[in-house]
């Protein structure tokens, strides 16, 4: 016999399909801001020519599965394209699917209109029509909506009734009586799309933030002590004044003795060494203790207080691997893999060996309680009022651990921001995006030339990125000495610091190796710091005059005063004559906001360039003058139309970002301006 | 509490995304060929810096879920891409994912050489890998490979034992014994990609066929004598030799007499008027009677004798509607929607109305038996020999009937096509090929401008659309008389005969109407045909001078000489200076078979215009004279390079169709050949 393997209800006849956003068929949430609107499309369509209904259906995630959904027709865009728009009102994750129907009684309606149209007689049309009615007037009924319960059943008996066949036409079209009955659908055989689709709705700063890296250790303001956290409290003005919102700590906790390294990354540390932050856990306590030298765990609530008095928020490094001093490596043993000889097996990269560091081992049987553990610790900090967290290296741990902590963590503190350290291969940086993490670090650091620039930021801002992949672009990092800064000096610095800061509305800069244009590489060709901070305390002339602070400051204020640049969807380069010269605008989504960035790429000579501002594409008139204000220098330019020749010379106007709109002044104004 | 809703196994390292080919997530099938090779590519990749070991995995459909999978490794391409190809050597549904894993002892070799090669000591890891190998001659024994077992354990032992460091370090990589561990790997952490994904493969004909459609009822070589199946026997060699290999016929059911439509689709029909072949059903039967006049059973199994000698297959229009006279409507009310007044419901597009035709309701209660009974129809022909169904109108029958129908039936007979005659809107005909049928009527008739025809054959040559939609292109149908047809004569019939059947594998012509140009329409502004046959039956003189015969048999004789037509996803345009002349290639995967046609749209005048063909991207030698032979008229051309000027008079020289290699001449006998 043949295999009769009917479907439960072969009578759904509306289909849907290609819905928008989705990200991998459904598997993982796109993502957005809360106060954002989510636009949805579907392409829904059944056999024949009835009409359908469709509505775009969605609930907060945060209440598990009985929560009531909330729905909104679509509208039809042609072709078979749906649209409806969901404003995203509160933080958390938020599910969406579509739901379609055959509205019988919609297009009985359009039929009859089109038979009186064509004088046609509609005695049984008249009564089909009551038929619907009554249905519509039974699930008013089963849903507590008796008023319009019986008047629908007075509807109906009266397209039943036995008045002339005009005056019962004319009846059944009557659009408040349809009003009512279309409130009062046949939902039985509607088709409702799988899987659900989710959103998570992030806060502001998720999308719109500048981060401040500093070594603690190195926060005193007297050589060579120890800096400590209430150091890092007396410098909280210097980064206020710069107009950072998020400053960023490595790791705060105790350090390991075992294998510790000495300046410059030295196998063989002296006594005197503090070693390297990243090798965490000592006798003193792992990754929820504070490192004695730096302070208490009172000093650093005390941190955190008075940084959120200054609108600067805490962001902590989550480095999960311990030293071997760690104290789970005693108290837990399973969570780490052990050699046949009965040692933990430390990091390496053959033939390299890291044996300062001991990685955690996922594979473990006892994977749950690590898990439980790791989450933990965000947790800890969670409740000393940290809700941004830097996570180091997370493509060195399994893909399923961070969905689960993040999603967890997410679902009590949705307002937690992680942000993710992996500088490796691109599906392993957007899978880690996919499964939950915030932001991410880029490859921004090695894309200099003006073509990289251009293909790199718009891979970022375009499907299938957008939706999901929020870059953090970082010029510098304790890891990270670029070329570029060694051989081009302050002006380079100037020059990837407005390009950070203007093409990704989240970035950070690690300072004040920064700001002061440190420069000098461990030895030839390599990205590190010389003494760097990762291996010794250093000790900053943060009044040099040659201080980038205020460029700094200045184009962080141009930041929060212009919503263009709180973004990263209004994107836009234009072409300007001279590879040494890029231009792009970027533009706040209702239009009425625009940046546009000139920045010289070359740090030794000047350059001139002819810029072509496609003036079309944002929405300007091509033939009325501009006016745009240099928001670096408070200068105002009017320009006669999109063309026009710039200059820049470096380190004296390394950039311009003006803020441009068009002109309100005539043609004759403009000439006696000029 | 918090909600650890743990996966049930967290340490599946390995993740697996972005499969292609892929239809809709999953959801549906791709399509192929049988002898077509199916490649398969996949991102994998894991946390960290371990090997994987990754494999494609598929299996044939019919036998349900206990049947073994088959495997296949897949090579890494870069940046996490993997790939692999399976030869698909029999029709049928087949299934397929990937599957990776954490390659432990790979990942080990790897380590072990890099630290032999640094010279480092490798006591300890000589016992890991004896860990390793020891787990592999555990899986080996399990599987019964009790040799191989022994092997891996006395190898095991060797490098446990206290043989000197560097004779144990080169037997640990002794190759041979790797291959044999890497037979028995540690997959119990092994991700599979999910959902599994679908191929229907088919057989040629579903690719690459030829459809000549004709009235059986007029195929009378009497005139004004109603035709028969043993006139449509005698009609097979002038098919035969025009080259079709699919021989449609239109319903040849008993044709209902409720509200029979007379000639030019009257209303109200004389007595000896034959009616509409889709009202199907009378006192005689329904979809599986033969109508009395055409003949007997007997008489159509013999014709689908008498064609298979010739490699014709019959194929029979299916119509899911009934006439008021069709036995089920009395059997089987129930499958029918009643109105009020006790009538059955008609078909209708308001203010239109079709009494002869009355629809099935797929939203009937009893859909299970209706569904049933509809399938049955294909099975009771497929049991006469029949395994092409050219299906009117699927678009007014519900998309989850045809998914189960066509699903239920290729299981049992995987060589029948099923031809969606649905012309209506883009996503609906797209979603008809999806659920199942094999081919799908186009816009063809509708695009005619050089411009129209790139963008459609372009669309349905690349993804998404090719890797689901076979497009069956028709220049006219019983239905559809193009306006370019009415007006352009003879010259557009055989310009859009050449371009239906080299621009798209599968083709049809309804027949004699087309190689007779009949172009006189119904009215003016109509597409119907004057005296159509749907309304009456037709005597045609085959014999007519005039006759596009000779210029179809060249044209389906080219087509079976080369593999190049004989699908579509080799066809390119190349650039032609004249938007009256529209000039392509196909060419055969290996790349040795091309076919250049250019053809003249204008059926008026010459045109002429310079043919830039990209040689490069046909992986011909720019430099090098080519070499084409004409394939209507034989002639061959020699041309000294890709640009060459053509010249085409309406009529006389349509189209010209030539096979291109790259000449062997040289350029001096090139220039005595000139």
């Amino acid at each position: 016999m043949k295999d009769h393997g009917f479907p439960e209800e072969g009578r759904r006849r509306v289909v849907i399909e290609g819905i928008t956003p989705s990200l991998d068929g459904g598997r993982f949430p796109v993502k957005r801001i809360v106060g954002d609107a989510l636009g949805v499309e579907a392409d829904v369509f059944a056999d024949g020519h009835d009409e359908l209904s469709v509505r775009l259906r969605w609930r907060n995630d945060r209440g598990g599965e009985d929560l009531a959904w909330s729905e909104l027709p679509m509208e039809p865009l042609g072709n078979d394209r749906w649209r409806a728009q969901i404003q995203l009102d509160s933080v958390g994750r938020c599910r969406y699917s579509v739901v379609g129907w055959i509205d019988r009684f919609a297009s009985w309606a359009r039929d009859l209109q089109k038979r009186l149209d064509a004088r046609q007689d509609v005695a049984v049309d008249l009564l089909i029509g009551a038929e619907l009615i009554e249905g519509a007037a039974r699930r008013a009924a089963e849903s507590g909506a008796h008023d319009e319960s019986e008047r629908l059943q007075a509807w109906a008996a009266d397209l039943r009734g036995d008045g002339p066949a005009a005056v019962r036409s004319g009846r059944a079209l009557d659009a408040t009586l349809v009003a009512v009955a279309e409130r009062f659908p046949d939902r039985s055989l509607a088709t409702t799309s799988e899987p659900q689709l989710g959103v998570i709705v992030d806060r502001e700063k998720a999308r719109f933030s500048a981060w401040y890296e500093l070594f603690p250790r190195s926060a005193s303001p007297v050589a060579d002590r120890h800096g400590t956290l209430k150091d890092v409290i007396a410098r909280l003005p210097y980064v206020a004044e710069m107009g950072f919102d998020v400053l960023y700590l490595p790791p705060i906790h105790p350090i390991g003795r075992t294998f510790r390294k000495g300046p410059n990354n030295r196998v063989g540390a002296s006594a005197s060494d503090p070693g390297v932050p990243w090798a965490i856990g000592a006798d003193e306590g792992g990754h929820t203790a504070i490192h004695p030298d730096l302070g208490t765990l009172d000093d650093f609530d005390e941190l955190v207080r008075a940084a959120a008095e200054r609108g600067i928020e805490i962001a902590l490094d989550v480095a999960f691997q311990a030293s071997p001093d760690h104290p789970w490596v005693k108290e837990h043993p399973e969570w780490f893999r052990r050699r046949p000889d009965g040692t933990i097996q430390y990091a390496e990269n053959p033939p390299k060996k890291y044996q300062d560091i001991v990685p955690f081992d996922f594979e473990t049987p006892a994977w749950r309680e690590l898990w439980t553990a790791l989450e933990g610790v965000f947790r800890f900090w969670i409740d000393h009022g940290v809700l941004a967290f830097r996570v180091d290296n997370p493509h060195t741990k399994a893909f399923p651990f961070w969905e689960w902590a993040i999603g967890n963590i997410t679902r009590d503190h949705p307002d937690a921001i992680f942000l993710a350290e992996a500088f490796t291969r691109p599906r392993v940086m957007q899978r880690l995006a996919k499964v939950g993490f915030t932001q991410s670090y880029t490859y921004f650091t090695w894309r200099n030339s003006k073509a990289e620039l251009i293909e790199y930021f718009t891979e970022l801002t375009t499907d299938p990125l957008v939706q999901f992949f929020r870059p953090n672009a970082w010029p510098n990092t304790p890891d990270i000495l670029h070329e570029s800064l060694q051989l081009g000096g302050l002006p380079m610095f100037q020059a990837r610091f407005v390009l950070a800061a203007t093409l990704s509305a989240d970035y950070g800069i690690y300072g004040p190796a920064f700001e002061l244009g440190e420069g000098a590489p461990l030895e030839h060709g390599s990205e590190e710091y010389l003494d760097s901070e990762k291996y010794q305390q250093r000790s900053w002339d943060l009044d040099a005059p040659h201080s980038l602070r205020p460029l700094i400051a200045a184009v962080n204020r141009t930041r929060r005063t212009h919503l263009a640049l709180q973004r990263n969807d209004g994107l836009r380069f234009h072409r300007i004559d001279n590879d040494q010269l890029i231009a792009y605008t970027k533009q706040s989504p209702d239009g009425s906001d625009i940046v546009l960035a000139v920045v010289l790429l070359d740090p030794q000579r000047a350059q001139s360039g002819t810029l072509e501002l496609d003036v079309a594409a944002l929405g300007l008139d091509p033939s009325r003058p501009l006016e745009l204000r240099d928001e670096l220098t408070g200068a105002t330019e009017l320009w006669p139309g999109p063309r026009h020749d710039i200059s820049l010379v470096p380190g004296t106007r390394q950039a311009c970002l003006y803020a441009v709109r068009q002109s309100t002044r005539t043609e004759q104004q403009f000439e006696t301006y000029r």
